[in-house]
Parts: C-alpha cells; structure tokens; sequence
C-alpha cells in the first residue's frame, strides 16, 4: 500500500454479510477498498467496533494522521433519520441505534454520519456517477428488493420517518395474491424486483402451456429472463414488459411528487442494458406527465461502490451544512 | 385604511378571473387584502402592469415607502421554473415570461419570486395555514382540478421542468375511457377531484338503476354528492369512496418518495371536514408503507388565502437564500 496524502474520508457500507470499506479524497476519488465481514451475532453489537478498528489499522498501515480525516460516512440496510439514527435493522441484528453518535464514540470524536443503503447509493451515483452534475435525481435499485433513493437539491430527502425513496413499497400493482416482505399486497417491487420478475415468470409458466426456455427450469433468476427475452423467448419478453411497466409507472408517479432531473437504474438486472432500459423508457414517456417526460433514464455507473461514495459524500455534506 | 407600519411584502395570486392581492407583515399577518379582474386580452400582455398599477395606488393610500416593500410574490396558474420564468399559462394568455424578472422591471427594481398556484397555496398553509410548525409536508386542493404542492426541508420542490407536485396527474385509475385535460388516461385527478367526483357518480346512476338522491338531478355538484353520502345514501357514498381510496393511493405513493411529516387537504370538497378525511385517513392507513401510517392528514385552513400567503412567503425565502 501506498501511502495516502491530504485529507480524506472513510466511506463504510454495512451490508448483511460483509462491511465494504472505502477510503476517499475530498473531491470523491476512491484511494483504496476493502471488505471485513459482519458480524451479526449478538445483535449486531460488534459491528461499529469491528468498523472502528479496521479504520485504525487501515489508518496505521497508510500513514493517516486522525487530523486527516474528515469524516466516517455509514451506509445501513434499514430506515436511517436525518440526524444518524437507526429505527431498526433486521439483517444486521440492530434495535434502534445511534450510529453516528456510537461512531464518534468509538473513533475519537470524528466527524459522522449515517444514511439508508439505497439513500447513499444514490447519493453516491449523483456525486461520482451516473448523475453527476444533475441538480435532483432519482435511483432505483433493482435487486431482491427495490432500493431507491431521492435528491432534491442536492440533498438526499430522508423523511420525516426516515422513509424518503422507499418506493419500493408504494402501492401500484393490481392483481396480486402473495404478500410483500413489508405485510402489504400490491408494492411496486413485488413486479419490479428481481423476485418480482421471477415470480411473475413462474406464475405466467404455470397458467399457460406457452412454449419457453424457461419451462422446466427449476431454479431460474432473473438475468435468465432477460436472456430469454433477448433470444425472443415471447414468455420472458411479455414478462419483462409487465415489470418493466410497472417500473415506469413507479417513475412515473414519483415524477409527479418531485419531477427529477434524471433517473438512475442500477443492480444487477440493469446490466441488460439498452434492452431492459428501452423497455423502461417507452413505457415512461408514455405514462409520465407532459413536462417530465422527456427525463432522461440511465444505467448506474458505479456498481456495487455506490454505497461506498455516497456514505462518504453524506459525511462532507454534513460537515457542510 | 390604517396605516401600514413597518417592513412588508406583497402576495399575488393571479388567477382566471381575478388577481387576489394581499400585503403582509414580514412576519406573515395579512394586513390587507382586495382583488382586481384579470385582463386575459391580448396574450395576457396587461396583467402585470395593472398589479404594478395597483401596488403603486395601494403602496399610496397606505403611505409605504418604497424602501418598505421587501419584495413582490407571485402565484401562477401554470408550470413556474424555480428562477420565476413561467412556461406558458394557458388561463393567462400567457406565453413563456420571467415574471420575477418583468416584475423588477415594473416596480422600479423590487425583489420579486414567482411560482405555481398549487405550489405557493401549499408554501402558504406550510407557513401560516395548517403545516405550522412542520419539516415537510404535501398539500393537495380538491376542486375543478387537483392541485398539489410539496414542501420537503421547508423549501417548496419546484422540479427540473417545473412540475413538482404535479400528483393530479399521476397514472392511477384504472378502467377509464375519457382522456384526462392533459392528454392522458388515468390521471389520479380524474377520480380524485371534484369533477372527478361527479364524473363517477353520473357514471354510476348511468351503470345500475339503485336508488339515489342524485338520480334525475340534471346538474350536481360535489358537494352534492358529499351531502347524499353523508344523509345516507348508498350509491353517493360508494362514489366518495372510490374517489377518496385514489386519493388515499396517491398520498401513499408519495410518502413513497418524499415520506412528508403531513398531509394537508384544500379546496371546496375539504369542506366537508373529517366526514370526508376520514375516508382518506382509513384508505391511507392501510396502503402507505409502515414507517409514513402515521402521518396526519388535515384539513387546509387558509381557505382561498392561502396563495396569496404562501406568493409572500415565497419572495422572502428566495432573499433569504
């Protein structure tokens, strides 16, 4: 390793099984990642101290001085307040928790701050990605759930009860039996998810006799779909096309809310590419209101890093404000 | 007329018909309030110069200086950019005009902001009306169409093409024929205003032959419809349900996207107080995600005042920023 000058920031995006470490210069340039697992047990309890001490052996090994550091920005996979505080999360084990302040704690009072995983996804992706340069944005991440998350601008909206972007879970789809994860019936990412899609290609396999490369399939994910569809398996396509539209009507109505300058589309399903975005964009430009419609709709740039630079950006914006 | 002591601003809600003008405290009291017809003729091209002909007479008769007015604010029945240009009012006659802009030069240089109707009556019940005291908050007007205005960290979200809170049309209802003003089918305001609610009541009595009040009547309005539901009758209040349940939805997807602390009903039908908003309240309850149930949901106070409030309100934020 080599060894790190100026100042900088740690951006910290703690996931279920592991913790993806980043180490950022001011202006946003990635210096250096690692990963350390999490460790869920008890509670989630050794989470923040096992964070704290990788950040004092990454700061030994690279030469950084404590008054170097500008900050330490957390990613959280639940709802996460404005000032740092955790209602709740389920993967990690965690009841309510004040991360930013049990950071500060636990690394001698440097600056902190903490932000919804798919929050500062976004935020990441409007600093250092897809948006940059763009005053408001909205990003959808399209994985077993539906991340999104909101800038307005340029300012994650958080909400007042640390739901801002969980349009995941607004009520659109018609039709539906199963429950979501969330107790409702009808969310946008029961059609919109990567389980969404799977889902709905099983339901359509098992109603009809139509012929797929799918049929027969026991374990088939969604990135088979698109396949399909893109080898013109009509079953995937018609599929992709329910999901995709859904996708677009959820656009579509958060345009009406707060008319972004551009969306986002990232996880791993967006990597189809032009041919899952087309999809998404036609749909759109039929459905949204006249003076939203020509917004454009564009693939993620910055892969699984997202969270990484939009923890650390949430940090230098907080300093900011 | 008393006179005016002290620093004030002058609120203008332009409308159809009439232009609503109000001066306020800096503090928000409405001092004094009257109303001038709108001239539409000729594109609209005298509106401007007879609210500046009309500040100058006011400003006269209640001996304030110059020096004393700290700004002019303008609400606009159309799309308005964050920096006062207004993308063409079809009300007006108007074309695309800097209002802010043509304002300073007609009134001799004074601060001067514009924005959307909807917009600025929801600024003005965040800041005087109903929202006192909140972070955030969504407002929506019930009448001919549906207005909407969105307040996320106390400041109004105008939108990259100036449709922020354009709720009323979101694609939403299903099983409609008839095209919606703005060219589309589904548009939540299609269910969710006062026409809306009439359109499905003549709908209704057309569809079945069950007993109501409203059958035979020639011309019904909402409120109509609302006195029926509430006397008792069974198909007048299935059609208040259906259209309050879409409402209900349409908050629920918002709180998907900006999660406001609350919501804040206006217009005629709002009238009708909690007969009506607890309708609203019990569909929302059971569709918003989890963490946004609890968010209250009101009912407007400043009645057709509101936009010129929140016209003032808005030429003070922009000086403050």
């Amino acid at each position: 390793m080599t060894k790190i000058e100026g100042k900088i920031v740690f951006g910290i995006d703690i996931g279920g099984t592991s913790v993806k470490c980043g180490i950022f210069s001011r202006e946003g340039e990635l210096l250096y990642k690692d990963e350390i697992p999490t460790r869920t047990q008890e509670a989630g309890r050794f989470i923040l101290e096992d964070i704290s001490r990788h950040i004092a052996e990454l700061s030994e090994k690279n030469s950084i001085e404590k008054a170097d550091v500008l900050g330490i920005g957390y990613g959280v996979p639940g709802p996460v307040q404005e000032d740092g505080v955790v209602n709740g999360c389920v993967n990690l084990g965690w009841g309510k928790i004040d991360v930013a302040e049990q950071s500060r704690k636990l690394n001698g009072g440097i600056a902190s701050a903490a932000g919804n995983d798919a929050n500062v996804a976004a935020l990441g992706e409007f600093w250092r990605g897809a948006g940059r340069g763009a005053k408001s944005m909205l990003m959808i991440t399209v994985g077993t759930g539906l991340g999104c998350g909101v800038i307005v601008n340029g300012r994650v909206v958080f909400g007042a009860h640390g739901a801002g972007g969980e349009l995941g879970h607004i009520p659109l789809v018609s039709g539906l039996t199963e429950p979501c994860n969330c107790g409702k019936t009808g969310c946008l990412e029961q059609a919109a998810s990567a389980t969404g899609i799977i889902r709905a290609a099983q339901r359509k396999l098992k109603e009809s006799d139509e012929p797929s490369v799918l049929r027969g399939k026991d374990d088939f994910m969604a990135k088979d779909v698109v396949d399909a569809a893109r080898n013109g398996d009509a079953l995937a396509d018609e599929v992709l096309n329910y999901s995709c539209r859904y996708l677009a009507q959820g656009l579509a109505v958060a345009a009406g809310v707060v008319d972004p300058e551009m969306y986002v589309i990232g996880g791993g399903v967006s990597k189809a590419g032009d041919f899952y975005l087309d999809k998404i964009r036609s749909a759109y430009r039929e459905l949204a209101f006249y003076a939203s419609r020509d917004a454009k709709i564009v693939q993620a740039a910055l892969g699984n890093d997202a969270g990484m630079y939009g923890a650390a950006r949430l940090v230098l914006g907080s300093m900011e404000a």
